[in-house]
């Protein structure tokens, strides 16, 4: 199957042109006529995906794997020494990032991971929960199955909750919500939402975005076509707790 | 004493022209004609800060309480909120931030924090350390006093660290060591480090400077004047991991 | 009544998505939540208005009182010192400006107060008068009840003439008439005018906006509610012709 | 003499490097090969300048004839205008602006228009004239020979005036005197200065410049060559008060 | 017959709004309000054109005289020298380019010169030309009467042809053909298309666009009306190949 | 030997600081620790350069690779094709570009390919010829060994030429001389300088260029060390005159 047959069927799925202007969802690297008889899946690029990925076939990732216009390929970054790699493997690469959150993955993290009900805007699904934020809390790690997770508290019952999987603190302005969930909150970030009064739950990027592979899968198995096998794989959270 | 005197003498402890372009240091609230007696010392404004402070003092911060020009002063937000409270107590507020993380903070924190001797670039100390990843965490959360920490493991054997306090990761593509400590790094950020080949360990952004009291305090007691009284008071951290 | 009810109906009166661009038109200073019983109606903020304004009420103003972003609130300016002024007596402030010079002041002035009839385009009024240009100087002074009056003469006799109160000679290069009524014309912009052969009269940027407080009196007495007062005070006109 | 000739010699006398960025001082018209027997100085091109003009010379002006890149030629604004009437006659026109204003325009008014001694910084002349706020209008009034003047008063007394001729209130955040003397002063300006308590006296733009033609003669006269004849006659101020 | 009338009929048979942004079709020089008898037809200004139009007469050109906004008008440059000339003779003109190439020029040459048929998108003419590219390019030079012709091989024989009169080699990214035929290719961008693998023929950008003259004189003449004669002069290929 | 060594012996032989502001002269692809025994020299990359040189080797090219930053690694472009290329073959790439024309090509262009003298500045080369032109057009198409040149003939007899290889005609308005020679000249640019007085000959930008090969050759062999070898390959003319 060639690339750009599969680039087609995803376009349908979650349609490319639902990024966010800043973003470089779509084919980063690779060749839309190359035939392809594996597609793997990951949330990222990273050592270990390179090395599971067999040579000429596709990876989609969450992630973009260039973000920057790239004027040196010199293997000192993220982006170049993963294209590097990518390209002597003759692997193409499908990004499917913001057009995917709004379409499925930020709904399928509230509603299948989290279980809960309630409506989604652009970026941010709102749930009325009327629990304790401690309750609120434990029902977050039980679910997510955390043992220790970072907050904000600055209220004691919590009515609504905002959810935004990934790094959504640049949204807190609009956030309608007594309590908002996302990943990577920087200490400024927590202090203007303190200074707010609304509380914080750090989700974490990694672990509120791993179920990509899953939600990808479960969208395009048995849909795309019999001659290429779908292969989740995932790279690995670059952070632990110790 | 006059808020001008004040700002006088702290311009030579440490002189605000050393700022950051896209940074506000100085005076930022309040009047220079203003005459104080109690000049108090934190690293941020929040609530328990706000209470604590007597009417008619002075506060130096260490971050700026207005990053970007406020085009609306209503209570919504950390700046204006706090802005307003600063106002009614008529409480001057002075920040020293890029040019005391040059000329202070960073340094004190590397060798008087953690016990490490080296030299400073700009915002990066760098210190020659011999030893494993494992022993410098270890080390790390000895001297910080934390029970849990996050980091990027990339090698076994740390050769040189660099250190820097807050928010250092923009600065990671001219890091020139094996392991960087710094605070609030993100996702994208640790896997970028993690393909440059650089380990990282968290220090947090409000624990690897909530010495500014501290260390300002050293700086201007007993030779500021007499008829000033300097207090340590200190804002909370907003994070709490649970 | 609370403040925001008292925006709400003013966005009925005069929509605040009318403003210009580089407007700041709306809540410039306070809070939606306030409860206020004394509303003040005043062309700008000045010391004889701060004075006459009681505590914990609302002014509603035409022209914004922050224009430009602050970084640094220290009473050296315009802003940042009625700023301070009117968070310390707990004065929100509404400043209605090219909305309402769009939905209400240009055409009352030329109506009004000049008696002229004719049709309004954006900004700038049109009537065509049939007049001498000597003539319309003094209808213009008679009608303003002013003593004398700046002017560019180019033509004697004027079939149509352009209206447009405060500071209009950025329209200039948009004007379709013999004459254009303005306030503070600049030397380069009335050599400009002369030059394409359009008179001008200088009405006054304070004098052709003083009718502010009138207006807007006009459009809310009656119809905000009974539980506010509304109470016209007004700012003095900086300039004296001495 | 040639037009190049004459232009290095203005360049000694007021280098055209010492214009800010954004002036256009310099050859605006003209050719700087042709042969002039006849040198007009004037503050600005209007229609009785055009008349007075022989064909075939040099005009130099204080103000320069374009300001902005023109894109279309067509006789409907100030620049175009004047711009095709001097091409038509073939006279060339050299501006000499803010780099005239800083050696010698500003410093003139100051000393010999008003009579003050005192300091030059950039646009800016200082002078400590310990009298009344109306003594000084006064003077200003009796040396200026004007009947009216435009004022904005906030002190009794003057201890240090600041002097720019032209348009100064963008200089006005910089102004360390208690009284400004400027021409083109608008409202809003006026309500800032007076907020800081800094008083105004407008000296029209017009009025404080028009003396260009006589300094500028007083420079060069009898030492640009005896070849050329130079000719002093003035543009006529747009504005009549009536 | 007025300019005016002329650039309202001259709209009607290519509007000029349709031109792109950084175009500066329309009257570039000259008076709406001219009573003008002659109308010349020119691809462009240059000497030989300057002798031949009649003083008082309207240029129409393809190209604009002005591209960039004229802030000295001084004869050293192409925009300025030519200016001068137009405005001591009186003579008008009206640029007529991109709003052209769309509705006329670009159809004109690929149908009545090349004699191909198509289909036009924007400023692009596709033609399925099925031949060799030495056929191609043997055809070209037959119709173009041209002895010699600059080439890019890349295929031996061509499918489809793009084809843009004048300057189109920032197009060719967008380009869906094995073959462009186009003017003022320059080094880079014919290793670019190499590259992709797209043949390309120098049309050159006067070579072209030289029938500008023809296309316009039968869109218009005898439809203008009768009291003005339209006479075809063109200006000259600036390049001699020898 | 490691491209780091070869890079920095480079340096010293044309500093890569030299380049302009919107170069990307330096390593463009590639890893500065690589070891390589072969340096291939070009004036570009295009198949037949791909072709010749091996595996882990260096190539040294005038033209960068890489303009502007790449988002999409897609084998569509000149950039991004023969990135792929290079990668998969592990050769890397230095480019010398406009340092090396400022010390080295253009020198060696006028010296010694037309056998001129003459001083520099920057791009420029300046001579003093005192030819007619015909006579100048003769000597470049016998030193070039060319057929045919493209010419813009303004004037008899040259005194002072400027040369700069490449594509010099922006350089155009601060050209003092009455011939220019360079490449990749483009219709306006040949209306502008013709308009302007100044003739030109079209050097071309490969075939002025292609020197460079020889002259790198010379400035580093038997200099930069045994242990490599290098190789002269050059690209070829992407155009040919039919």
């Amino acid at each position: 199957m060639k690339v750009r047959t599969i680039y087609d069927f995803l376009n349908e799925v979650s349609p490319f042109e639902y990024q966010e202007e800043w973003d470089n969802s779509g084919l980063n690297v690779g060749d839309y006529n190359q035939e392809v008889k594996k597609i793997y899946l990951s949330l990222d690029i990273d050592e270990s995906v390179i090395e599971k990925v067999e040579d000429n076939s596709l990876i989609i990732t969450h992630h973009p794997l260039i973000f920057r216009g790239i004027k040196r390929v010199v293997p000192n970054s993220f982006s170049t020494k993963f294209l590097i790699k990518l390209i002597r493997k003759n692997v193409s690469l499908i990004a499917m990032h913001t057009n995917f959150d709004k379409t499925h993955l930020n709904n399928y993290f509230a509603t299948k991971v989290l279980g809960l009900s309630g409506v989604a805007e652009d970026f941010v699904f709102y749930s009325d929960v009327f629990m304790s934020f401690d309750e609120l809390v434990n029902l977050v790690k039980d679910k997510m199955n955390l043992e220790k997770i970072k907050v904000v508290k600055t209220k004691d019952f919590i009515e609504k909750v905002a959810i935004t999987t990934g790094a959504g603190m640049s949204l807190l302005s609009g956030i309608k919500a007594d309590c908002f969930l996302t990943g990577d909150i920087k200490y400024h970030e927590a202090m203007d939402a303190k200074a707010r009064g609304i509380s914080l739950i750090d989700i974490g990027h990694y672990d509120s975005e791993k179920y990509f592979t899953d939600v990808l899968y479960k969208a395009i198995d048995g849909e795309i076509g019999f001659d290429v096998e779908i292969i989740k794989i995932n790279s690995q959270n670059p952070f632990s707790l110790i």
